[in-house]
């Protein structure tokens, strides 16, 4: 089922950029393309490639029924080094980004159908610059603009290589009272967003998690606690969250993204 | 008067999400509609909702022959409870957002026809996810692509209930030389936005203002005192703000958003 | 050559308005055309309008194809004086911005053809508001909006004056081992970016540029030093940047954007 008469070509950004450069992004893009620009973030950790690949494996799939989705993810420690630059058909969507695995949760989800490497020499010829630190407008830009034009074969060529891998996911039960796992995001509100599927926590049959004893129970919905009080939460990622109602957890319990050691019972 | 061939739909933004979070809730309007979407601010104060109220009041009514403008406004600490989602259609603007009174100065101003009741298990048949966390995804964004293609009714039920309401203008002037109000927003140049109307300023008769015994004059325009000195202005929102002439008046005096009583003569 | 059938109209918007202020400028322009609109900043250092000027000078040029594009800067130390507001036509882009030095770098690389003074009274016929401190909505965002629209002349008149510039270049080499240069941007990497052109450093025939005695080898990548180490590197303005290796140059050297002397070999 579809609303009104949508226009069938988007481009999304995320980046570890700030402010401007993913405005002069768009003026590649735009003067290649008339495709929708949309912000996910420029606001990822500088080099968290993790992080990266978390939000944009939570993000792309929002955006349906375009025909391809062309998703740019840029978090790119390796700029100016021979790491590849890839394009990736998977699906309905098709991402764009460095090889250093933050594509690949996304990619592999959907099932990938093609590997493309790009060809800086061709992608440079639309910027007149070949900057060996900013990719994002030299390389990753007008690719973007090439393949929401269903053109890529333009500028990159197919590969059949190996790629690099992620694993979003990955936790480790240590024992029958603490998990090992990671704060991949700490959001607006001060929750920290972990990457323990819900399944993980249905297997365990948690009734609550801990920090540094702190009881954070498991609850359906935040109004289950106090104004104040501390709670863990399947959040919007399917993941667990630990908050505090209407406070900061990452505050209060000076947690911040990265490795973690959580209690459970 | 009009230039141009425009567009005539559009749907603005303005939540307390920070980052990431909004360009999910793009991907969901944009995969149901083609409109235009505007990011007014979703950097509003956590859970602050006189603030979002004041800047939605500020913002909508410089959307123009649009037919229907659609503004989404999401400061939501209710998110999880009972609290109702609204859609309130008022001349030629659409509010959709949380029955906490958000929406409700800029509605009246309107004039207020009718007022929906969303049905978040209709909304989230689109994102195929109803969290407790995320109804800025789940329920506000389908329902503004459905309103802004004139559809509400797909996802909402008429309401003649009582919805939330808020005074955003509400000061006391305590006696001659106090008035009690607000500092609803500071905004990046550290000014000082009240919610002390022009017309009050004008009943009072008033020459200056006072913050802790500091003078702040009433001038027209900033380049009426020194560069340096504090100042008081009726400024772009129509209400009394008080600045320093390119400095912060925000940390010389150390004030942020909340309460505050002036001096006045 | 050109991919896909791109839009023809495009206004960019360049300030140090932050938050929410942005917001309202593109109501007020969508309001009047259905232009795309695109942010390039709005993070400019409150009042530094050398800073809004190189970064016009860095982002307008990638804009291409589009007829006319329309490019909005606003740092604007002087509104409510009687600075004058311009519009600027220059090969195949137009400025609009106040009479500050900020549009005169880009418009004169690209050979100012036509000047114009924006007629406020008329512009704020639009906006209905006239303020002494929000030209950005009264007076610059209708005026791009008319530009875009190739209608100038509806809201400005010509003028053949002098106009106010700015030599965004200027160094000076002050000896055999010193340069005084100015840090213009810090990125979000902390990465320095200073005004000293590529050809400048060329004719040095520099090899490294010092900080407080630490050295940065002149180098052609990033990944030409190890983690953790200082370089420079003419980075992607075409200008010196000062950089640490996946690291912040600007919290490990306490360095922010102004005057800099830098040390060379």
């Amino acid at each position: 089922m579809r609303v009104g008469n949508k226009s069938n070509r988007v481009i999304t950004l995320l980046t570890d950029f700030g402010d401007f450069y993913p405005g002069v992004m768009k003026g590649v893009m735009l003067s290649l393309t008339d495709a929708t620009i949309v912000d996910i973030s420029h606001s990822i950790e500088p080099q968290n490639v993790m992080q990266g690949a978390f939000l944009l494996y939570h993000s792309y799939r929002f955006f349906r029924n375009f025909g391809k989705a062309v998703h740019v993810a840029v978090v790119d420690p390796g700029v100016g080094t021979s790491r590849k630059a890839l394009v990736i058909e998977a699906g309905e969507h098709v991402f764009v980004g460095p090889d250093n695995g933050i594509l690949y949760p996304s990619a592999s989800r959907e099932g990938i159908e093609s590997v493309w490497i790009i060809d800086e020499s061709k992608t440079s010829a639309f910027t007149r610059e070949l900057s060996s630190t900013f990719h994002g407008r030299d390389v990753f830009a007008p690719t973007a603009a090439f393949a929401v034009e269903e053109r890529i074969e333009e500028v990159a060529t197919p590969y059949n290589g190996e790629i690099q891998k992620i694993d979003l996911f990955k936790v480790n039960v240590a024992d029958s009272d603490e998990i090992e796992a990671e704060v991949i995001f700490v959001d607006r509100f001060g929750n920290l967003i972990t990457n323990i599927k819900r399944e993980v926590v249905e297997e365990l049959d948690a009734k609550a998690f801990y920090i540094s004893g702190t009881e954070f129970p498991l609850v359906a919905s935040y109004s289950d606690v106090e104004l104040g009080q501390p709670l863990a939460i399947i959040g919007s990622f399917g993941t667990l969250e630990l908050s505090v109602r209407n406070g900061s957890a990452s505050q209060l319990f000076g947690v911040s993204s990265g490795k973690i050691k959580l209690g459970w019972r």
